[in-house]
């Protein structure tokens, strides 16, 4: 890449991550944490800025990787110092409240283009940041406003360098499809657990892989997730109509004891969710 | 365990697994699989009965690892055959419609216990079946009507042998807690992946690993799915209605914006989700 900069603003599971995939992939990486942890040695390849201005002024390429309610803050501050031929992408699970604030914020100051890769985990923080995080994972970049193909192809690259396949996906598409393979299932297997744990306490000493599988993204960090949720509320509440009418039509075909179409439509999750696995 | 004979009926995942581990942990091990498959590859160190006769008169322990809608007829078959100090267990996954069934059948001909190893996969089949698919896994077993400590504590160690941790659950508390942490938990499954698949299937295209474990049983059977959830409707509907309840109210959070209540009630999920995995 000869000595591209690339920035990281925020170093918890998606920004340590970021930082560490570049950092292997050849990036002079640079970046900011606020708050007084001693993540160097973590990020041993990496550079700590002791500013955002610092940061912004000597990067090529600025991931802004901090919880959603404060991206808009962050862009803020570093837009007065942002290079004009840089590129800032976000990383965040919602698009439509911090795309069009950041747009306005960086019009005609650098390119701002918005990142989603499709990898977490139910863990956070730098602790469980990993080099190989994004690997064979969707990186969504959403091109609304830039269409400059030089600069979407340098953030493409960067995230097939962390091991990701870009995926161009405008920014209300993102959202309404995140609200259903996403934040919807995060709630459902919130309220699988919390069903589960007041009204069948006995029965979680012996749940099997099964219920571990369905329940598992329910430990994700709580105050991230109310952010993430509530910010897609719109698209997540109508998901959630339409779940509960499926809910409801599969109350009617169990209470009608219908074994054919219960079948059926076993028969039709199966094959979408085999299909999802090849 | 001095040449204890152990009888499987029935060579899917489960069925199988149990001969598998059975015959590691030096049981010698029958069993019998009315399909003109090719099972004897993988079951090399079990023999295959010709009969269910055969089988019954033969073994100390035996396994009815059928689906839940045969059970019944294979009791039929080996009842007139067993051998008075023989201990008959079942597998199913739903007790109730099986239990009463069974103790009738058996009643002053041997000792009939049910069991439930509370392991699995998506998959189904001998081709699924593993030696170490019980380990670390509850095995349930009900002793609502053979209290006799001895022939306990015999299934118990065959569980045990199995690397599993057996459980005493009554076969109605049973019911009722695998309602809510498996058939529930199944049903939300399936009804998420075709949620997903049909509003949202651009979307299936970069799904990450917290979708993926989400629908993951959602592969399971279809027939045997469907046979299992009508056997434990009466207490799936509880659930489901409670379930659509926990629902409702987790709609009215999102509706009302109400930022406190929805992060303390996904801090109770992850609580009760992070003391699952310790």
């Amino acid at each position: 890449m000869g000595n591209v900069n690339l920035g990281v603003v925020g170093t918890g599971l998606i920004g340590g991550s970021i930082a560490l995939a570049g950092s292997r992939a050849g990036y002079e990486v640079t970046f900011y944490e606020p708050a007084s942890c001693p993540v160097e040695t973590v990020l041993s390849g990496a550079v700590r800025a002791t500013s955002l201005d610092e940061l912004a002024s000597s990067s090529d390429l600025i991931f802004i990787a901090t919880p959603v309610s404060t991206i808009a803050a962050v862009a803020d501050r570093l837009a007065p110092f942002v290079r004009p031929t840089a590129i800032v992408s976000d990383v965040a699970s919602v698009k439509g409240p911090v795309f069009g604030r950041l747009s306005e914020i960086f019009d005609g100051r650098c390119f701002y283009v918005p990142s989603h890769p499709m990898a977490g985990s139910e863990k956070s923080g730098l602790e469980a940041a990993r080099v190989n995080l994004f690997e064979n994972a969707v990186a969504i970049i959403s091109p609304d406003r830039c269409r400059d193909k030089g600069v979407l192809e340098r953030l493409a690259h960067f995230w097939r360098e962390a091991g990701s396949i870009p995926l161009f996906v405008d920014v209300l598409t993102h959202d309404r499809l995140v609200a259903a393979v996403s934040h919807l299932p995060h709630l459902v297997a919130a309220i699988l657990m919390m069903h589960a744990a007041e009204f069948a306490s006995e029965g979680l000493s012996f749940v099997g892989n099964g219920f571990r599988d369905s329940t598992r993204i329910a430990a994700g960090s709580p105050e991230l997730w109310t952010e993430i949720l509530l910010a897609n509320r719109t698209d997540l509440l109508t998901n959630l109509y339409r779940f509960r009418d499926a809910l409801n039509e599969t109350a009617r075909v169990l209470e009608a004891n219908d074994a054919k179409s219960l079948q059926a439509f076993l028969d039709a999750a199966k094959r979408s969710r085999d299909r999802l696995a090849g």
